[in-house]
């Protein structure tokens, strides 16, 4: 790796501006345009905590935190076991915890600085995510004083490396059916943890096939003969020489499809006693005698309050999606605005990738995507950070925190996916080299889509949450209001619930004195289409699911099955219209003109790239005519035309130094083997002994 | 893998009919249906050549061709290399060689049998292909007896494995502007190989790191003066124990994404002598005076009719590909059908995940997809056969087969990805281990999608293939005549270019006796509607760019790349078709009534799952009312519905036997496990001394 350079800036060669391949200007400098401020923008996507995300890219400057490809798993794993002492030795780890353990109780920056480490190596990311997300977590979060004191020093400095036991086999989405038990039991004052059958093995938990001395264990609480569900205890899995401690067992889950620095694994326990004193005793506890209290009476609730409080891997989740994927389109664009395939031909220089029309379709709505994503994650992490720090800590504000966090992490996470593929792809055979870095970012952010909530999952829940918003606003209407309200709403009154602002709160600004104004597709419109799209679709489901509340218990789960699939579209559309928003309203904040009228043709792509996605939708729902819905493609076409001289700058502000990226390609390797080429062709063609071409041959005969 | 049971049948345990769970029948016997037979389907699925599979499939049952997980790069690579040598011992690399060599001159047996190496160890069937399919091919398509005598059994019997050099790090999918060059020299007779700068090196080639004794090289042949274009050489590249010859070097690929058992790397050469004889000449030669000769005059098709002869990758890719995506289906949909998670809120069992609504509508679409491409592959391998065998080898029929190679191939291909991620993602965590496959799956086929031709650049090759057709049938028309036939064709009559039937000739039979008569899409309309899409599609482009034949080059090649994406699209929507109609022409073949039955439906989701892809397309151009496309989606929800019983049958009928499948989750594991559950809680109440949920004592003191 002693080669990185910096890389390089868009290509600067003449080019002949008549005559020449189908292109469009390569730089906005080309195109007599204004261009964006790069360090500015840098500035607006790191967000509220960029002093902290610096900080962290500083830091992983260091090799000995990248991912080194090819590694055996054995010996992956003990490195990323010496790289999380490494983040602790910079302090790392402190961030998330109280002042009184050393840390620094700042939780928007804790996530902020966790979510750089994807670039290092996702294994690093996830391995310290697994030790102080949520094996810490669950002990700070739902234990209290005691707990901290006992443990959260050896937590913080990983001495004790820890095992976050919630899945099993068995259950996974459903956490409330685990069947592992905690049986109180009074006469020792201990609890007896048990697995009373093999679905009941905890399975898939980092740290728990080799390094984890201790495990935050979910398992059934039983005292009196009553089952009060799901609590948590912290239970000792393994002495100081590593060796499972008696009635402990367990397994290795063995290789993976990514993340291979973690040692996944297995835990069961045979009759397991641990001192009453080990259940994370914040939300519901048990006294010597065997007698259960709560503050929290509702047993669903209890457990809701629970799992909420384990939030933040879903937000982590969210923004290391998006950084991973920030990197897979730098990489890409900065090759595609580099290489050149075919000539035109026009008999000139061969073309830049991303002079095709297919080439610009393919990544630049990828590019306003991630960009928007950026801008959500942000609004995330503050809330996240409003919720945690007690600033804003009320239950309505932690369910929209959830809520939130339920929207965005599927659609960031599959997101990642589709678009480190297609960067892959775009690069050809080059972009499956590892050391081009996409395919190891596909196989580590594969599993992002499935763990901290399966993504189809999560989104169920949020179209749950809309449902019952949509429900409570009729709650003392009638049909006819209802039917009047599913006809006459306009984008400034529209339902918006569990959403980034209050219902009705319209978006800052839609940055309409730019010239987006083009076949009246402007910003209000992109709003009110997403906006009417989210409302419709959750009041159909909600108009089809009426019978169920008078129906016997089977139809009505028959009932919601058939409206399922549709109900997760609605989710997946309010997260859609949430990411929109917040990339308004980070437009909103730029003053420069130049990065304002570059960024607002940016947003206008993603929204068009969303509305072209749902188009059949809003053909049928006649929300779009026939012509208006042809030209949305048409449009599409043409701001990525105009975004293509842009491209390189836009993707340079991601902030990313040499040591982030890595990959070859996207070194100026390309550039300088190009440069060479033509040389070589240029001196041939000057020497007199180039050969002729047998077809100019055979026109000369003619 | 000493615990592989035989995949265990669909649950057969009993289920309330009613007040259960939101389910379908299970099986077809539930459903008191007529079910597949699922012998027959096996047969109907393994094509013309089931015989060879099956023989295949019997091979590879042998644990020692089976891919390792975490198997360190360079263990698998030799681990690979000595299962070539195994393929040789079992004779399986006779198949496509002639007679006199040893081998079966059979090429539709052979590419049958290589597709199947899929399921031991996605490295092995490329490995062998770049042997016999990439080098071999070269030299046995290109070459004439002389070099047959001379290498072919070496090859056959892998005493010299070899590479492929055509691609350079410089071009990959345009071939004809590769750099390395080959200037024949009168006075030794010998041809100079030269690479003359960086970006012509030759990469990603499979056998060049590390196995590779000799390459076939291509390279811009010149002599006396003149460059005949692109050519193809036999060179040695490493002596007996493994070192590079003089003059040649080269570099290791390194880890990939995945295929990690093929030893991929670069080739240079510094001025390195072949003897004359090396010309690999049937297509062209080049006399001992330097004088050149080739039976076919222009370079343009010269050059495509020896790329043609290695049609091949691409019909193979095209097969495995299906057959891959084959067992990630399997896998996923024999875990859906016994993967329970979540009660219904019925108070019932907890519901079986191919129960959900969601994930039927995930899953049965692909399911009909992948048979569509297993009827669409034997379609296509009959065709290469006819070419190949010289049935029926005219420049037409070649022409035809490479379009409808590359029409099929990138189809298959991206299916395979998308396919097998969702199955994936449907597993969970089961999912990402790497014992259950998939992820490995997912990382090895990855490169189909770029490799042998670029899935887009193949996709526009058919695309101007389709233009070109439909110019020729307006070539003496006039623009009266162009406009009439826009607005009136239907799918009776259309234009159907590069395809499986020759023009207007129907498919044999729409299965219209069915009770697929349903909402009026049923399988006539479905024909016309994907029909006239591509008819349509292909006739705006090639309006769009009628203007180009007047224009200068630079700006016709700017038209073309404004329609580029477009173009791209009709060629997919010309792919889809066809599939579509092999999948119908399939069905038609079958006389048992429930498989008939059973299959049409299949193929109905299947083309409905296409037209609802497509919806927005047919609601723009007035194909489809709005009422209409919205019972498309609604449609494809019952069809998913009415298939779920039949799914395990369906899925069963791939014939994969344990040695096949190998994934933990679907060996009845997951089954059993819920059994012993389910005990566990019979006992614990017949006890006496289960412990009251808190919710129950709640209800209670009230």
């Amino acid at each position: 790796m002693a080669d990185i350079v910096r890389p390089t800036t868009p290509a600067t060669h003449t080019r002949t501006p008549a005559g020449g391949a189908p292109t469009a200007p390569h730089t906005a400098e080309e195109a007599a345009e204004p261009r964006i401020d790069v360090d500015a923008v840098t500035d607006l996507l790191l967000g509220t905590w960029a002093h902290t995300r610096r900080e962290a890219r500083e830091m992983i400057k260091d090799p000995a935190l990248w991912r080194v490809d090819g590694m055996p798993m054995a010996e992956h794993r003990e490195r990323v076991m010496s790289q999380v002492h490494l983040l602790v030795q910079h302090g790392a780890s402190k961030r998330a915890f109280p002042k009184e353990y050393g840390g620094l109780d700042d939780n928007g920056a804790n996530l902020a600085g966790f979510m750089e480490l994807v670039l290092a190596d996702p294994s690093l990311q996830i391995k310290s995510g697994v030790q102080w997300g949520l094996f810490g977590s669950a002990v700070y979060q739902l234990g209290t004083k005691k707990h901290h004191d006992e443990w959260l020093p050896g937590i913080i400095d990983a001495s004790i490396p820890g095992a976050f036991a919630m899945t099993e086999t068995g259950h996974g989405s459903d956490v409330a059916a685990i069947g592992t038990t905690a049986t109180y039991d009074p006469d020792t004052e201990e609890f007896v943890i048990h697995t009373p059958f093999r679905g009941a093995w905890k399975d898939y938990l980092g740290n728990a096939a080799l390094h984890g001395r201790a495990a935050t264990v979910f398992a059934q609480l039983i005292t009196g003969g009553v089952n009060y569900g799901v609590h948590c205890f912290y239970v000792p899995i393994r002495d100081e020489e590593g060796t499972f401690l008696p009635g402990v067992g367990g397994e290795d889950d063995g290789v993976k499809g990514g993340l291979n620095g973690i040692d996944n694994g297995r835990l069961h326990f045979d009759q397991v006693r641990v001192p009453r004193f080990n259940l994370l005793d914040r939300y519901g506890q048990v006294a010597a005698d065997g007698s259960y209290t709560s503050e929290i009476d509702s047993p669903g609730r209890r457990f809701f309050t629970m799992l909420g409080a384990l939030v933040q891997g879903r937000v982590s989740l969210d923004g290391a999606a998006t950084t991973g994927t920030a990197l897979a389109l730098y990489i890409a664009l900065t090759y595609a605005n580099q290489r050149r395939q075919f000539d035109s031909g026009a008999g000139t220089d061969e073309v830049v990738l991303l002079d095709y029309g297919k080439h610009q379709r393919r990544l630049l709505p990828l590019l306003a995507q991630n960009y928007a994503q950026f801008f959500s994650n942000d609004e995330l992490l503050r809330k996240f950070d409003d919720v945690f720090s007690g600033k804003g800590d009320t239950p309505d504000a932690r369910e929209d925190l959830e809520t939130l966090a339920a929207a965005l992490k599927p659609l960031s996470t599959w997101n990642a996916l589709s678009t480190v593929q297609e960067a892959r792809e775009a690069c050809g055979g080059a972009g499956f080299l590892a050391e081009n870095r996409m395919v190891g970012l596909h196989q580590d952010l594969d599993v992002y889509a499935t763990f901290e909530g399966d993504n189809n999952v999560l989104l169920q829940l949020v179209g749950k949450r809309l449902l019952s918003d949509f429900a409570q606003q009729f709650k003392d209407k009638d049909a006819a209001a209802l039917a009047r309200f599913a006809v006459g709403q306009t984008a400034g009154k529209v339902f918006h619930g569990a959403g980034l602002r209050a219902l009705g709160q319209a978006v800052t600004d839609f940055g309409s004195t730019a010239r987006s104004v083009e076949l009246g597709l402007r910003a209000e419109q992109q709003h009110e289409l997403l906006t009417d799209r989210v409302q419709q679709m959750v009041a159909d489901v909600a108009g089809r699911m009426r019978p169920a509340a008078k129906m016997p218990a089977d139809e009505a789960a028959d009932l919601f099955n058939q409206n399922q699939s549709e109900l997760i579209e609605a989710a997946r559309a309010h997260g859609e219209l949430l990411q929109w928003e917040a990339f308004t309203d980070g437009v909103a904040k730029v003053t420069d003109e130049g990065t304002r009228q570059v960024l607002i043709w940016l947003r206008d792509l993603f929204g068009m790239y969303l509305i072209e996605k749902h188009l059949a939708w809003y053909l049928i729902n006649g929300r779009l005519s026939a012509q208006r819905a042809a030209s949305v493609s048409r449009y599409i076409d043409r701001l990525s035309a105009r975004l293509r001289p842009h491209a390189q700058d836009l993707v340079d502000a991601y902030g990313f130094e040499p040591e982030h990226v890595r990959a070859p390609i996207a070194s100026g390797a390309e550039l300088e083997r190009q440069n060479e080429a033509r040389e070589y062709y240029a001196a041939l063609r000057a020497s007199g002994e180039a050969p002729v071409s047998e077809k100019s041959l055979k026109k000369k005969r003619k």
